[in-house]
Order: C-alpha cells, then sequence, then structure tokens
C-alpha cells in the first residue's frame, strides 16, 4: 500500500493482479497496454502512456487522397504487380536519391506489408546465399519482433549491445564476430529504437568495411527516417543527408518504413531498398532453395511474391503520390516529424530535473538527439523496480532488457502519445517520485 | 512457318525467340503472359486470353465505399489489431456460418495478406505441432507456389494426382502417405483450380476421418467459394452449403480468398479460419519455435503477426462492411460470380464441338461444374505441343503438368478475361484449329 501516490495503489494493485502481472519489467508491451487500460478506465486518471511505440500524428493527405481515388479508379479488384506498380519504385528511387544521395535504380526498389515483412524477406534471403553463413547478427538494442522472426524461421542469431562499443571500439568487437565466418547478415536500427542513439559516420564506415571483408549484408533498418533533428535533412537533393552504410558498402538492404516517418503504419507499407550491385549478385548457394541464383530475383519472385503476392494495391498509389509530394519538395515530412523532436526535449528536461539519469546518452563525444524516444533510469532503482514504481505515478513505459539492451537499469520512453497538455501533470508527477525516492 | 493461321506465324516466332521460349508448356504464366502481350502488340491482333486466373469482374461497390469511409476518418496511421479488427472476425464468423454451416468464434478468424499469407502461415505452423510429422501432402493439381511455399521454408512434402483416385479410392491412396507417420499437413483447393474438380462428400468425408485418425490438419483452399454452380449456395443461413471437410473433423484451417469470390484480389485481404478446437489446443512440440504451445496462439502472435504486422488497415473495414452486406441478405456475390460458370458453358462446348476434350471431366459419375476454369486436351498432342500450337490460333493457356498434374496432354483455361464479345473469333479458330489438326 503506497501513500501519496498520484494513482490510487490500491487500484494498481488490484489490476496488478487481475493482470497476473507480477514483474512489470518482464511484461510485454500490449500486457502493460492492457494493464494501464484497466487502470485508467477504474482510476478515472489518465497516464502519460510511454509504452506504446506507435505514431500520434494523422497520415498525410496527399497520401489519404491518392489511395482514395485509386480505390474509385478500381484497383481493389486488379492484383498489384508483384514488383511494385511501377510509380511507387520511381519514388522510392527519387527518394533515396534526394535524402540518402545514393544511386538505387526503381528495379530494386519493392514495397512490402510493413518493414515487419521487409525484415522477414530480408533474414530469409540473405542467410540462404552462402551455406556456411547462417547467421544474423543484431547489433542492439534493437526490436525484440525481429529476434523472433528469427526463431520462427529457425535461423540461428547473435547479438550485442553497442553501448560499451562506440566509436573505433565497434571495429574491434564486431570483427571478433565476424571472423569467425558464420556471420551472414548484421542488422541495427538508425535512429535507434530503443535508444535514440545515432550511428555515426565513423561507426557506418567501420560496419560497412567490414561487410566488404567479410561478405556479410546490412540490413538498415530506418524506420525513423531523417528524424536525427540535429541537422535539417527535409530539402530533397541537398544536404545534410540521412547517414548511411550506403556509402561504405554495396552489401546492403534498406528498410524504410512509412509507418513514423510518413504516420502510414495502417497501410502496411514498407519501402524495400536492394543496392542494385546486390540485387544482380549471383550466388549458387541459394539454389538450395530458389528457382535462381540472382538475389534480386530470388528474392523478389522467391521469397517477396509467396510471402504474400504483394501489399494492398491501393496503399501503393497512396504512398506513390506521397513520395512524389515529397520528392517534389511540395510536402515536408520532416516538418511534421519535428513535434516528436520537440516533445522529447521537454520531457528528457523534466526526467532529469527530477533525479532521472538519460542512459544512451551520447553518440560518442555528442549528446544524442532528441526524437521519438529517450531512456530513463532511476539512480538505486532497477529497471523492473522503476517500471513498476512509475505505474502508481501514473507514467508507463517499456523495459529496456526486452529490446536486447545490457543496460538492465533502463526504460524506454515513448514520446509519441504524450500530449503536450499533459506536461504539466507529468511534470507534478515526476516531482512527486522524485520527493518519495531521494 | 504455318500458313493460313489466325496469328501470322513468322510474329509468333519472333516473339518466342524474342523471348526466349522453346517451351510454352514448360513457360510461367508470367512469361506467357509477356510473350503473348508482345504478339499482341506486333499483330495488332486481340488474343483470347486464358492463361491468367485473375478475376475479371470490379470489385463491390460496398466494400470500396467502406474503405474510403475508412481511410476518411483516419485509419490510415493507425496500425491495425494483430488479431484482426473486431468487426471483420465477426463478419467471418457469421459468414462461415451462413455459407458453410460450420460454427467457428470470432476468434478464431483472422485476415491474411491474402490467402498467400494464409498458406504460408498453415505450413509454417503446423508441420511445427508433432516433431516427427513435417511433411505436407498435396492433393494435386493445385496452385504451384503453394509447393514454391515449401520449398523457400525448407518444408518437405509429397504429393499426388488425384484424378485416378476419386471417390473411395481416395481413402486407400490418402492412407499409404498417411501411415507412414511423417505427414502433418494436408492441403488441395476445392473447387478444384485448376481443374474445377468439386470434392464429393463421400470424398470429404474420408480426408477428414483420416485427418482425425493420424492427427494431420487439413487446409482447404476455398478460392472459388460457392463456385459450384450446380448448386445455388447464395442464400445466407440456408441450404445447399458450401461442401467443406469442416463437417467431418476438427483439424481444419480454412483459406476463403476474397480475390475471386468478391473480385477484391487487389487489396490482399483473405479470410483464415480455424477451428476453435485446433485454434486451442497444446502441442508441446510449438516450444521449440513459439513462446506457446497453444496452436492458436502461437498462430497468431507467433507466427501472423512477426509476418506482416497484420493486414492494410482499411481494407479490413471494406471486406467487413462487404461481407456484413453479404450476411446480411442484402448483396448476392454469387449471382455476381455466376457469369464466370455461364462463360464456361459456352467456351467448353466451342472447344469440344472442335476435337478438343475436357481433361478433368467428371466428380465421380457426375459431370464437374461450369466456372473458373475448365481443362481441355487434343488427341495427338502433348500438352507442351498444344499449348504452343494454340499461340498461332490466338490463345493462350498454361499447361496442366505446372499445377502438379499427372494429365500431361492438358492445359488450363480460365474464362475469367475472355470477353462474350470474343466468343465468335474463339469459335472461328477453333473450327480452323480442328481444320488443320484433323
Amino acid at each position: 500500500m503506497k501513500f501519496d501516490t498520484p494513482i490510487n495503489s490500491k487500484i494498481v494493485d488490484e489490476k496488478l493482479e487481475a493482470n497476473r502481472i507480477t514483474n512489470v519489467g518482464k511484461s510485454s508491451i500490449r500486457e502493460i497496454k492492457k494493464l494501464v487500460d484497466d487502470i485508467e478506465k477504474a482510476s478515472g486518471e489518465k497516464f502519460i502512456r510511454m509504452e506504446m511505440g506507435i505514431p500520434g500524428l494523422p497520415a498525410a493527405d496527399v497520401g489519404v487522397n491518392a489511395e482514395i481515388e485509386a480505390l474509385k479508379s478500381g484497383v481493389a479488384s486488379l492484383y498489384p504487380d508483384i514488383q511494385g506498380i511501377p510509380p511507387l519504385k520511381k519514388e522510392i528511387s527519387r527518394f533515396v536519391k534526394n535524402f540518402m544521395d545514393i544511386d538505387v535504380s526503381p528495379d530494386s526498389c519493392l514495397p512490402t506489408v510493413g518493414s515487419m515483412q521487409g525484415g522477414f524477406a530480408a533474414f530469409l534471403t540473405t542467410t540462404r546465399r552462402i551455406k556456411e553463413q547462417n547467421t544474423v547478427l543484431f547489433i542492439d538494442p534493437g526490436f525484440p519482433v525481429q529476434k523472433m522472426q528469427c526463431n520462427v524461421l529457425g535461423i540461428p542469431f547473435e547479438r550485442f549491445d553497442v553501448y560499451e562499443y562506440r566509436g573505433e571500439k565497434l571495429r574491434e568487437k564486431l570483427e571478433s564476430y565476424l571472423s569467425k565466418g558464420n556471420i551472414s547478415t548484421i542488422i541495427y536500427s538508425n535512429p535507434n529504437n530503443p535508444s535514440w542513439i545515432c550511428f555515426t559516420e565513423t561507426e557506418l564506415k567501420i560496419i560497412g568495411e567490414l561487410a566488404n571483408k567479410y561478405n556479410v549484408v546490412v540490413i538498415e533498418d530506418l524506420a525513423y527516417f531523417a528524424m536525427d533533428f540535429r541537422k535539417d535533412m527535409s530539402k530533397p537533393g541537398e544536404p545534410p543527408f540521412q547517414d548511411t552504410v550506403a556509402k561504405y558498402t554495396d552489401q546492403y538492404i534498406l528498410l524504410i518504413s512509412t509507418s513514423k516517418a510518413f504516420n502510414y503504419a495502417g497501410q502496411r507499407l514498407g519501402m524495400f531498398v536492394i543496392s542494385d550491385k546486390l540485387f544482380n549478385k549471383q550466388y549458387p548457394d541459394l539454389k538450395r532453395y530458389y528457382n535462381s541464383e540472382y538475389f534480386g530475383h530470388a528474392m523478389v519472385f522467391g521469397t517477396i511474391y509467396p510471402l504474400s503476392a504483394g501489399t494492398a494495391h491501393a496503399p501503393q498509389y497512396g504512398v506513390a503520390a506521397l513520395l512524389k509530394a515529397v520528392n517534389d519538395g511540395e510536402f515536408d515530412f520532416v516538418e511534421v516529424a519535428r513535434e516528436y523532436g520537440e516533445k522529447a526535449k521537454i520531457m528528457k528536461k523534466l526526467f532529469t530535473d527530477n533525479g532521472f539519469e538519460i542512459v544512451y546518452d551520447k553518440d560518442e563525444d555528442k549528446p544524442i538527439a532528441d526524437g521519438f524516444y529517450f531512456t530513463i533510469a532511476y539512480p538505486g532503482l532497477t529497471g523492473d523496480e522503476l517500471n513498476k514504481e512509475l505505474i502508481y505515478y501514473g507514467i508507463s513505459a517499456i523495459s529496456l532488457e526486452s529490446t536486447g539492451s545490457d543496460r538492465t537499469e533502463g526504460l524506454r520512453a515513448c514520446v509519441s502519445l504524450v500530449q503536450r497538455s499533459q506536461f504539466p501533470a507529468l511534470e507534478e508527477r515526476l516531482q512527486k517520485f522524485h520527493e518519495h525516492h531521494g
């Protein structure tokens, strides 16, 4: 029984019991979501909800309107082109040129059913290129479902937390894995979910060089594309560009989700970009599973097609129109997303003013950016303890441990669903927390 | 060089060469499509196009309009419920009750990204239930991409052509496979793509009984739902109902595509129905790959979620509205599809009047129905020869061999894209073919 907590502790304890949760830190995001839904209903109090990494902004009209037009023109009854509709492929190619300064043919640009399907397809196909190289290496922390994908496919994986290996230290650490000869594929997200670190040019160069040296494919998960708000990457065709390992190696697959960068999460359409070189590379070992030894052909016709025969048709038109507006400089998608960074700046200060620490706080020597996520810890409390304690204060988040981080004292905070109007309440609750926990 | 053929034989030979096709019968559907596109362009002649099994009718307004409304209300930015949106689950449950007379809870009814994803998920999960039972048995002929799915997943499979094993003969044939103890899953399509046979009650009973005896899961692919036009299955809640193995076993997964029955192919939304019993069954061997030994839980959270995190959101609203109209008796989807059967009847006669034979012609003692496909052969010609010859006569189809049929003399004809206005041209060309080939 706790006294003087913003949320009635009796209700919290009741709902913890009813949901059979003993350890909030070990619960899944959906379990935490349900717990908080129940407590909100029973207490009448609104939480500061930081557990769900979902967009909090509407999808751009230009995309939605184009989808509606496509539906009216009859696309619902027509199977989409297996390789993606040509206007979409073209706009993806323009997009990566405009915002990453890399040259990729539209042939190597495909839509997938979210980056979720993109990752699944990438794991499946990259780990079949070369018989001995069958293992995925996760540079953590990361998105736990991707490890679940490897499990369900029976693909072995290894992982390490990059926290202690920033900058040049990354080289030796990576090489310790790659030199064993079993690694096929490296994956990381950048900007990073959950920590919001951004890999530096030094680090991307190391990853690229080692990928070339060891014949490894790099999957770069760019779900928070251009959201390193320390740089203004909003002008098509003008630097600065989104940092990418593609500057250092041709052995890459880019997963560019439309869920957060464009708030198009519902329609399940991710951009999947393979370098032209990799697309056209031949690997005889692919013939064990595919009709072709050409990587791109195996990927498109042998993996992506059997997965779902393409994405829904109308959303391809929606995203093509949206990307066209972005590419033509008519729609500034970065401006829309900037709100996340601005909220993060304010929220981080409220936490650090009240005894909290930012766990992943630096990119080599620079403070990390303000964006979609940040990471917090409180001295003297483990991550699990902190996760549970904050519930009594009307604040929810998820543990870093579940993301593959070794920083077990930390939680991931997502700014997306927190309204600015809730900042006063957040401040009050954090002040009370600090008062009670010293 | 051929003389007096409806299509200039010089052009045909040129395009065969340009497309590097030596054997039309061994070419893929897409290769044949491209060949015919090229010949049509060069010759100015329209083909009787029977190679592509795609819908030729528009999607129902009630579905498209509901999708548009959903987009306007903002669903594009919201992740869909992992288990499918509740209104859709409810309408799928009502649908199988109304049109198959089976009781399945909405919990066990899910949307997948087409039956393509449904089959993929079903193969992956069913073959993990029991360690020794890891093999899929295809009752051919069937949809070749499903074998491709097993290949890409590394799942072993076996197959046989049902042509010689109709009726009671099916029992011994099936048992010869099942008694070995390695079969996990049986799959067939009904009505059948490519042959348009419909499994009889006798046969479904045999399959169901053996599934129970040997602990096998049956995947019933119902892409051509209610299209056995010999029976009027259009009235919700009234017999006759769509025949199903679900009457004889609880070990089933139904794949009900919206592509042909509802002409909703573009939006990639299939209905995936697991029996409540199977959904809640426990298999300890599932723990090798999943967090849960409950089949339904493993399927939803362990397979379908990591595949793509759901289907596009707006199409779920579209199909929910469409199914509601169907369930409420306001929209007769069978009436719309009947056009296929009526075209088939006329086209089959044009072929048989001109020396052609129907390859799969009976369901036990009854003539097969008229529907989306039929199968043809010409005495004295192999399937490959016939496939190529017909090109000179402006008629395209695909070989039965590619579908797993043992009837190598046969081709699959699809009626969908053939316009009634082309019937005179079809008749002329078949008459000329008959004249030239005796």
